[in-house]
């Protein structure tokens, strides 16, 4: 290639992330909401629902924000997860009340008792003034289950308070949850190496 | 509803939930491969495909994993999880070498040099056989703008050992990084907050 092709690229270039930038600019100034807290929603049966909640919670963690997770069914599961943030207990509030996934217990009442104390084990949280992040881990299997009423829960949620962000976790969010909800992202398993008959790895999946 | 009824659907329930546990200890005795370093990939256009990756680094810092980072392009983003991952430092090698946003640049030659330096010290970090996971961090976008040389990056990628780890992010995943990839997750946009007007909050969007 020629200095001359490689300027012209060079400027096509320039041009091109010059009008990305214009539109992006345009694009933050139509905003007109400055604050709002925002109810974010994990769902699909891909990997990483959870996984970028616990993201999300380590940023605001990195904002030394007062936060709070509620795991709904995972409380069976010893992951790296609990050790890292225990580094931020001065800041979380951290409450596993599930028993496991529902096919460990097989006990339906056990597992609905357990979404109920947790369920108030939230709301608790949601006033408590101080807490700016809320995660509520696999509620939506909770919901999905008939474990909690979906619209009282739903209401709930939606009365939050201004300056609380909630996340809420697992697949088959219901209908309500979507429709309430601020920022729903979808994750979805296009590849998995079980498939390919290699083991759950330490560390990674557990 | 009777207690013979609660009688039977509890029955239900629990024979349900059994005959899932077996089906999933099945699918586990199958697995044979009990050590592979994965690699991981986030793509798609929705959220989260950054913040699951810091989550998993959690993760594996929780199991005291020595660990690496190398951020492509968003060098100069000042996020919590920098602040927050500091808490970890005698684990993490942190590398942010990208400038920014390429639109924010609008110099392809500048952005080069910073993916060609960056992919410079995600070779080094492959190299040292204690670091146990590796984010490569918007790589995929370094590849989507030809700032790297694809089939290199791969075959690099491919011959990792097989007790590292390697996460890759970004959007437009090439159909090699697909190809070579142990577990790919798509991360789709459902509904965003943006398009009622509401601002980027902080903590959770920066």
């Amino acid at each position: 290639m020629t200095g001359v092709q490689d300027g012209a690229e060079a400027l096509r270039h320039k041009q091109k992330m010059a009008k990305r930038k214009a539109a992006q600019d345009a694009e933050v100034a139509a905003k007109t909401i400055t604050q709002r807290g925002l109810l974010i929603v994990h769902t699909g049966k891909g990997k990483g629902k959870s996984t970028a909640a616990f993201g999300l919670l380590l940023r605001a963690l990195g904002h030394e924000w007062p936060c709070g997770v509620v795991q709904f069914v995972k409380g069976a599961w010893d992951t790296g997860e609990r050790r890292a943030f225990a580094r931020f207990s001065e800041f979380l509030s951290w409450h596993t009340m599930g028993e496991g996934f529902t096919w460990e217990t097989q006990d339906r009442a056990r597992d609905m008792a357990a979404a109920v104390t947790a369920w108030a084990k939230a709301r608790e949280l949601m006033t408590d003034p101080k807490i700016k992040l809320l995660v509520l881990d696999e509620l939506n299997i909770a919901l999905r289950y008939d474990y909690l009423p979906v619209a009282e829960v739903v209401a709930t949620l939606r009365a939050r308070r201004l300056d609380l962000h909630i996340v809420v976790t697992g697949r088959n969010a219901t209908p309500e949850m979507l429709e309430a909800a601020d920022l729903v992202t979808e994750m979805s398993l296009v590849k998995h190496h079980f498939a390919a008959g290699v083991k759950a790895q330490e560390g990674i999946e557990f």
